[in-house]
Order: structure tokens, then C-alpha cells, then sequence
């Protein structure tokens, strides 16, 4: 399953409206076919490990980081193809909370025939697809925040000088992130003042994601849609509003880079699943620009608690990465 | 080495104004004696593991962090004890800046025909000592700065409330460090809004670091010195003469928890040799209380970079250790 996580990963940012999701077929330990989900979320994992596999699939176990899928929508039914490949066991991370799939797939497997093994690296799995279940159950996608600050929470000097304070490691790292996601969204001031490409640059050639500006006034000209831009979109209004827009237009997993205004807008909603942040070894003062808006909390208790995943550094600084639970 | 070294650690904050030294006597990897500068300075680390080893001190070999003395003070110099216990080979890390020793032990061991080698960890013996040494090289104390803030860089919310920001173990850790520090240092501000306590609770029976607070003004009654609070000094002007004083009366450590506008003053006077963070996964927006008072900064440029020498999760939180080169 950890080797089915991995391949999982691969199509993070890449395949919404859809899951991303991996699946190994192997037999007596000897892997027979990989399969992940592909760029606009087709073909699924289970097909193309499959189609890998071939004959060998008979009698073989599949792992699936995510419940097969039941339903016939622009593609037949995973579970469905697993029946018909002759496989005798699917080890399942976790079930599909979609109403058209949420248990139907492993019954589907089970009636016929098929051994089926559920809640293996169940944790791990539901953290990978957290976008897509926030999805499914709250209607809206999974939003990460990110900052890049000084060692006193700093973006940027009195005069708004802000390149760079981390490290070219740490701002290719954020590139990696924004591959990661559906989509990058900013602030309409961020946007005016910076004009900011919004885009993956250095990571070869791939799938640009979708740019959000959070703006009700009119936008600058940013670059138009094409292989290095993603599509752009205007949103505006209650923070809660346009995340369900959001959602109902597939996005599962949202990057915000601010500027400190939407930042601290999304806070005050409840809508921040993930924070990341890069610490310098620099300090600014408090007269520097900060990092997130005024948000007029009262009480500390009043303000939500994430919990550390993970701390690493990158070049001259560190990552922390926090999960609302 | 490494063994001398873990010896050494003990003293830190405890024996100023000497320095704190590991000494590890050992014969054929057997370890005979082992010692580290004693509370308040005395006895030296070579005196105390001479001790331990007795006559089997003879032809063999003996490990220090830091040169040997070579003059009378206090004490007789080291070199001369261990040249009388017939220790035939001397490793030391780094030489002793101190003008009454700076080669003048080695050369001792050396004249008595003892083999010395040298720069054997000595990187690691240089942060160990970087106390004493920013003593003897710049006239004045070590100055560590520690922060304990939210995610975005904040120590209260706008109407006060910091208790507590981070978590038990983040505040357990800060009073180990108090601990390893000979001094530790407010501003006038927090000394008469928050009455401190500045001393180390929890670890036992210890020396209680030296309480400093930086003000002009009066100050609010604190704590008479006595077994649970070290002695009280009260110092003001400008921060660097203020921090030359310091280190005439032999503070080699000093750990600084703030204010905001002292943490401020030090930083742009360039005084502060390390940053030690613990930051939480809590956000409180800009309208809440900066840890650093204005810097007056222009350009990202003129900030000086510290380099990360650690991070570790501590507790919910995550702690950040930085030193300036």
C-alpha cells in the first residue's frame, strides 16, 4: 500500500474533479502492474495497472489507495474491471465517501467472489485525498496557506523590499506545491501590486494549475491561459461563498499565497486546512509588513490550533507544515 | 571527544566567569576519569577527572574541550597537573584565546614532553564555547534571543492574552535553557507589566541564573535573591555598553526573552549571537502583538542572516535554533 500511496502522490493537483488515486497489482510479492490516476483524472489507477498487468492479474491482489469505483460515469465502473481481470483479492486504503460509489464498489467486489481487505494505511490514505473528501463533504476544496517569513513573521520590509527573504530551495519547494494543486490563489491586491505569474516554472513540462484571484474590482492584465499559464478565475465576495463555487466546479485542492487581507479572511471563516510555512534566519521588526491581516481575535482560545506534520529544512530555512484536524 | 564534550555541556551557565571545560582521562578506549568545570568555576575539568583516575592517570591519555591553563589563579594550572600525573598524551579541541593561556598550556604539555595534538572537534567546542570566547574576543557575553510565537510571528493577541501561546514542553525547554545561560535579561517594559519570575523551575536543585533587567526607570519590587532567584541587576543606556559591562563582571551567557522593543534595540546593534524560536500552529493576525518592535529597516539587505543549526518538534510545537557566523 505504502508503494500505491507513492504512485497516488503523482497525480496530486492533476486530476480533479477526480481523486488521486494509486494502485499496485502483485502477486507473491512480484509486482505485476502500476497504475495512477492520469492527468483530468482518466484513465483510473485500477485500468492502467491492469492494462500492465494483462493476463497475470488472474489470481492476483490488487492495493488501492481508494475504494474502486462503482458507477458508470465517462468511464465503466473500476470495480467492475477488476471482476473481469480475474483478480482474488483488493486491499483497500479507504471506502469513496461519493454517494455513487460509498461502499458499493466493495460490495460489488465481494458479490463476486473477490476477498476484499479494508482500512489498511487508512491515515495516511485520508490525508493524501483530504481535497477530494472535503470535496464530497463539505462541498468546498481543501485550502493550504502558505507563508514565507522572517524569523519575527515578517513578508517584507516597511518599504515592501521582499525579495527574497527564504532561499531559491524554498521557493522551488513552492513551485513544487503549486504542481501539487488544483489551483493557486491570491488577493486582488497581491495581484495588482505584483502581478504574479501564479504558474510552475522549473519542473519540466506540465499540467499549469488553475489561478484564482479573489477580487471584486477589475484585475490587471495577467499573462492569458496557454501551456505555461493555468485558466484564470475571478471569485469574489463571502470567503465561504466562493470556496463552495469553488468546489462545485471540481476543484479539490486550493494553494493560497496570500496577500494578508484574503489570508486572514480565510482564517476568520474556518476555511484553512493546512498551513505552510518557511522561516528565515532574518528578523524585521515589527514596523515590516506582516504576514496576515488584523483578525480580531479576543481570547487565545478563541483562535484554532493546527497540528505539526511535519519540519524540515530547505537550503537556509525551515518548513513546518500544519493539519487542522 | 564527543564524551568530553557531552561532560563540558553540564557547566554551561554555571561557571562563569570560567569557562565551561569536559575532560575525559581514558587508556586503550577504558575510561578512567572524568570531569567538567565545577559550579561557579572551580575546580577545573582536568583537576577533577586527575582526581578520579588517581595513578592510573599514568601514560595515558587525556581528552579537553579547551586548552589547559597555564597560569596561577585561583588554582594551580592544569598543565602543571597534568605534566605531575605522568599523562602521556594530551587531545585538545581549540586553543584558549584568554592571553594568559593562548598556547602557553600547550607549549607546557609539550616542553614536558607530553604529545598534544589539536582541532579535534574543534567546530563543535567553538559553539560550546562561543560564550567565553565572544567574552575574551569582544569583551562582552554571548546573547541568545528567544522568541516563543504563533504561526505568524505573534506573542499576545491584541488585547494581551499569551498564556499560553505554545505548549508545556516548549516552556519546560525554555527553562532548560534558562538554566544553561548565566543571565537571563528583560526589558523594563515586560519587567513592570508582567512582575517575571526569571528564574529556572522544575529541574531540581540548581544555580539560579543571574535576573537582568534593561531599564532606566524604577522598578517594580521583584523577588529578593535567595535559593530560588538568582541575584538581581538592573542596567540601562545604550546596548552595547550596557553588554561590555556585563561581560567585565564575567557573564559569558545571557539569555534575552524579550520585550519587544529591548529584542528590537539588540538586534540593530548587532549584538545578538543566536535565535532560538518555538513557534506554534495557532494564526493571530496582524492586529495582535509583534514579537520585535520596529527596526526601521530599508532594504532586505541590510538585515543580518543567521544560519539554522537545528530544528525539532517540541511538544505541539516546533522549536528553531539559528546562529550568526
Amino acid at each position: 500500500m505504502d508503494h500505491a500511496l507513492t504512485l497516488a502522490a503523482r497525480g496530486l493537483g492533476n486530476t480533479w474533479p477526480n481523486p488521486a488515486v494509486g494502485c499496485v497489482i502483485e502477486r507473491d510479492g512480484r509486482v505485476l502492474g502500476r497504475g495512477w490516476t492520469q492527468p483530468g483524472g482518466r484513465p483510473h489507477a485500477e485500468v492502467m495497472a491492469l492494462a500492465q498487468a494483462g493476463d497475470a492479474a488472474r489470481g492476483a491482489t490488487a492495493h488501492v489507495t481508494l475504494e474502486p469505483c462503482a458507477h458508470y460515469g465517462k468511464t465503466p465502473p473500476c470495480a467492475e474491471a477488476l471482476i473481469r481481470s480475474g483478480i482474488a483479492k483488493v486491499v483497500v486504503a479507504i471506502t469513496d465517501p461519493d454517494p455513487r460509489v460509498s461502499g458499493r464498489g466493495i460490495a460489488m467486489l465481494e458479490s463476486a467472489g473477490i476477498s476484499v481487505i479494508q482500512g489498511v494505511r487508512a491515515a495516511q490514505a485520508r490525508e493524501q485525498q483530504r481535497g477530494f473528501l472535503t470535496r464530497i463533504t463539505q462541498g468546498r476544496p481543501m485550502l493550504t496557506l502558505k507563508l514565507a517569513n522572517s524569523f519575527d513573521g515578517r513578508i517584507a520590509t516597511a518599504s515592501g523590499d521582499s525579495q527574497w527573504i527564504t532561499g531559491p530551495e524554498a521557493r522551488r519547494h513552492v513551485h513544487a506545491l503549486r504542481l501539487a494543486h488544483d489551483a493557486v490563489m491570491v488577493g486582488g491586491g497581491t495581484a495588482r501590486a505584483d502581478l504574479p505569474a501564479l504558474n510552475v516554472r522549473g519542473m519540466g513540462s506540465v499540467r499549469q494549475p488553475v489561478r484564482i484571484v479573489v477580487s471584486s474590482q477589475d484585475l490587471p492584465e495577467l499573462p492569458a491561459e496557454g501551456r505555461d499559464f493555468g485558466p484564470l478565475w475571478q471569485v469574489g465576495g463571502e470567503p465561504a461563498v466562493f470556496m463552495a463555487e469553488l468546489g462545485a466546479k471540481g476543484l479539490t485542492r486550493v494553494f493560497c499565497e496570500g496577500g494578508g487581507v484574503l489570508a486572514a479572511s480565510l482564517m476568520r471563516a474556518g476555511l484553512v486546512d493546512q498551513l505552510i510555512g518557511y522561516t528565515a534566519g532574518v528578523v524585521l521588526g515589527g514596523d515590516a509588513r506582516p504576514a496576515i491581516a488584523a483578525m480580531e481575535l479576543g481570547r487565545l482560545a478563541e483562535a484554532r490550533r493546527f497540528r505539526l506534520v511535519e519540519h524540515r529544512r530547505i537550503g537556509a530555512d525551515v518548513m513546518h507544515r500544519w493539519l487542522r484536524d
